[in-house]
């Protein structure tokens, strides 16, 4: 799992019938200072998470598509934790 | 998921019994700004994207193969909807 | 498998169903030096695992899922052993 | 999916039974002008294809494996057809 | 699959359940000129490798835990052959 920040939506009009009324969030990954590193990508929400909280994000096709209770949906990440707070120590 | 954006086709006579039919689209992943990142990648359509069309797609063995409706079809990547817009914020 | 050093914890009140009771633990990849290697991520604990421990860490959905007795948990990385020593030859 | 082309053979007597009469050749990656990227890799033919053609490669295990007609042989990279040719369109 | 020669060992006494008796080696992948290329990680022995013997190695997890005739092992990277000889062709 990696800890993401929700940064925007995207709006798919025309898609794959199994996405029917999944919610499809942009999360940019953060590193333990909160700063972005890599790429956002596209997660789909199973927590109800909004723009700006910090995330629990699983990327992978099949943990991904259960974590949203639907095992056949083609989905590679999911948001799948808010995250309180992490301690990390050096 | 990523967003890429739809730059070619690919023409494949002798290929595994399990594609008849199936429609493969050259991808080039994009960033927010619509700039290229990183190389482009072979996806099957699932939901009838043209060339210059900005698609979702998902990357994975098993979550690809699902959005063909075959399970058993050996596929990677998919092409599951096409992107209207997306909303980032800063 | 790699190897990796336990380096703190994480705290998500809202979370997915099936992480009820999981233990998240950060870990930092390290080389054979013990020199930390790419970024921390975040894996469930299998084995009782604690701070500052040198573990064994699975990175892939499945096989990670698995390794906390449920098949069915959006697990991508578990921590399965913890290494009591690495014998490398030149 | 990806383009590779095909570089060499391997030949691996004492190996994993569930092997047995899978042909295993060496594949280069190579972009869209046919310049190699990254480093080669070993993947099993399903097409009957020969050295220095130009092929298509899934890359995942449970894909790979099924486009052999053996489930549970563990494969992780597979040829699925012979590239006609590519069109491109800026 | 990739190419990897076995540089050492890992003991790890407390560890998940399902790796009892199962032997980790430590392989460093190389490249066709016999160069390390990337970091060592740990891979289950199926075929009884042993150390500075040249393997081929599968990473993913559901095709590693089958290369070890059990499919619920927590397994990322499996030893699943012995190369006799690579012929790479220019």
């Amino acid at each position: 799992m990696q800890i993401a920040r929700v940064v925007g939506t995207v709006v798919a009009t025309q898609k794959h019938a199994k996405f029917t009324g999944a919610k499809l969030l942009l999360v940019q990954p953060v590193d333990l200072n909160d700063k972005p590193r890599g790429t956002p990508l596209l997660a789909v929400d199973s927590v109800g998470a909004g723009v700006h909280e910090k995330v629990l994000v699983v990327i992978e096709g099949r943990a991904a598509g259960e974590a949203l209770g639907r095992k056949a949906a083609p989905v590679d990440a999911a948001i799948i934790g808010i995250v309180d707070h992490v301690d990390a120590q050096e």
